[in-house]
């Protein structure tokens, strides 16, 4: 048994950096762009009677699906390795391009209905934003609060977002969501909120979680340990 | 061991009052005026061929939200807490006023159908708050019958319950959710339905829970013990 | 430690005809009456745009809360003690008739699509019928295959099972579902098979239940045991 | 107690072939027939507002109800068996032509919108193929990523990608599931991309789960075991 358990132990040194970077980064290639590619085809939908209700299922359900199925590999949280999925989904753009023509497309841009303030648009994207980064600190990050229920309720946190904030400014939560469609549709009318509202409600979701609602062994400051 | 536990004992002493009043505080503060304004943005969606489901899904998804999130720290559930927070939540009208103006925000109130009398409106809001607050009861108070999926369980029936009333009352269930948009709209016909209904409802199933439903460890009358 | 564990039962006892009759049976009267009811009033929603979605999502979450807050009461699974549920809930049309007025309510009847012969109306309340019966005895009463997922899975079947009958038939499942808004209606036409489906459909799960899906300790005929 | 086990394990050699063989391929039989004919039926939906809502929920909901209940006796995963179920489920078209008339069902049927290229039909059915065949691969095969949640991820999944695919090939992700109705309404433009499109996805996300996402012991290559 002892003898079996170093062999085991030399696997996993063995294939470490395998699980430990090229896995997680590719989770997060793969799954940021089939993620936001789905969403997409949701988002084209031309069917305006139900507008943000395809969208908002399938950006959530999708994210379920990625969350349940390789949220023991990468996290799917916001955390480093996202900002360089960030910054391939932002090619998706050429995807894009593509695949749809600018016209079928034009609805998955993500923009401020015409009576909406650009502080309103960005207030709007920053709520939410920080209901879905608190959400995922606390069902998938923290110590104590942590479920087995995470992907569920992560997924459709998002639905509920962007169904909240649809009329407004159409729901993006998400830069790279945002930036591929207004290449494409060439749409760029207050585009900054999309990249300031969510950055904000994220910044503000994790010092109030650091501050405030982590378990302890996560909160700071850190309890002096004798 | 024993030292280390003394310390965690010390600690958990030392962050009591912040552990039990501020925190819950805070969650009860911060939840509901995220969850009324979440909710609103999506009951002011302009789109009126799916007039019920936008707002159904976000309440409910974002009550999911904060019950899995906030659940181990301050029940989210009827409390005495909760008093307070319907009492700031009613704040919530000023912040729309800033947010909104009036016409975008119309869709938000809720108000009796055309043919609808008051009583029946009081009648119906009492119902699905009823079913509500027992459901809140039986599968996140009750010892016997909690369960992990208790979030989930918990948002989507306030979906279903406003999804049901929605021809009728508009689906409220929450005085503070009806206060606000009413305060900006000044629309006050048979508004006290929206308080009278909840409240009644939310009485009639902890009594029924208290005297019938509970384990027999929370069950009045207490059987004696010997 | 053993005289309490005597009391404790002596108290079971106490109480059993309480624990064992009366509150089982006050689970149906209030669970059906109170099912029924919060349906109905999604179904009477007058925005033909989204027909289906509304009654099937209000009817699918209310049975998953009611799963959820009494399953370990009653069972809320097809029993002899449903029998009197369904009479009970045929009084509902009273309930009704006094709730509403006719003209509100009439999308409320399940009556067959204007191209549907009743034979294909029975074998489609038929089928979905089998479905939700066949769930039920899976997830919640089979020994092996038993879930704590199950609220939402028989929940949510139910959802779909009305959204795939609601063009043919408009989705019953349920004679009390039919019975009471027909009452008020004067509806009758084929209404025979909204009890003979769903009472077809159940027949035909339990048979295969008991013969074929159930785990050995259920299925029939029995293993000798020596 | 020894005798029992005995006893126990002939009765399951008795009964083996029966539950290694007979129960699985009845399981695929029964389940992929009705959960094409349910899924059919709401398909079939003659509201042209809420089109790919009705039968997105039918068709998910109905395979999450099937997940939960069977899972445990045939996998109801992509297998062997499911070629048989896949086979019968073709003969399905007959079922539809007796049942509906062609007028009522043509909405029933699978096909490419209007401005839609092949290739991009094909892409589009093969990317949202692979996230299913992905999803259930990783919760309801992999060692480690298994979880309980699993049929409400798989059944939301199909959802969601049902959702996201309509507006360009009519979401199928399931040969089944297209020629059926094809049959029917004698419509086979760019059929053959729903097999090469679900085929394709299945494909490459059981490759990339054998060479990368698997368990140590699942993937391919084998790690020697000294």
């Amino acid at each position: 048994d002892s003898s079996n358990g170093k062999i085991d132990s030399d696997r996993d040194e063995e294939t470490g950096k395998f699980f430990k970077i090229i896995r997680p980064l590719l989770v997060e290639l793969i799954g940021t762009c089939i993620f936001i590619l789905t969403g997409m085809f949701g988002a084209c939908h031309d069917n305006e009677n139900i507008h943000p209700l395809i969208p908002a299922f399938v950006f959530g359900l999708t994210l379920m699906a990625f969350a349940a199925s390789f949220g023991h590999i990468s996290g799917v949280h916001f955390n480093p390795a996202v900002t360089l999925g960030i910054f391939i989904a932002g090619q998706i753009g050429l995807v894009m391009a593509i695949l749809d023509r600018y016209s079928t497309c034009a609805g998955g841009s993500t923009f401020l209905g015409p009576a909406v303030k650009w502080w309103e648009g960005l207030l709007i994207e920053c709520t939410v934003t920080f209901l879905l980064v608190t959400v995922i600190l606390m069902v998938a990050v923290d110590t104590k609060s942590k479920t087995i229920l995470a992907p569920i309720v992560i997924g459709l946190t998002l639905t509920g977002g962007i169904l909240g904030a649809a009329t407004f400014t159409g729901g993006s939560l998400n830069p790279a969501r945002s930036f591929g469609p207004s290449l494409i549709a060439n749409q760029w009318r207050a585009h900054y909120i999309y990249f300031g509202g969510p950055l904000l409600g994220s910044l503000v979701a994790g010092f109030l979680y650091r501050l405030v609602w982590a378990h302890t062994d996560r909160r700071y400051p850190k309890q002096r340990k004798h």
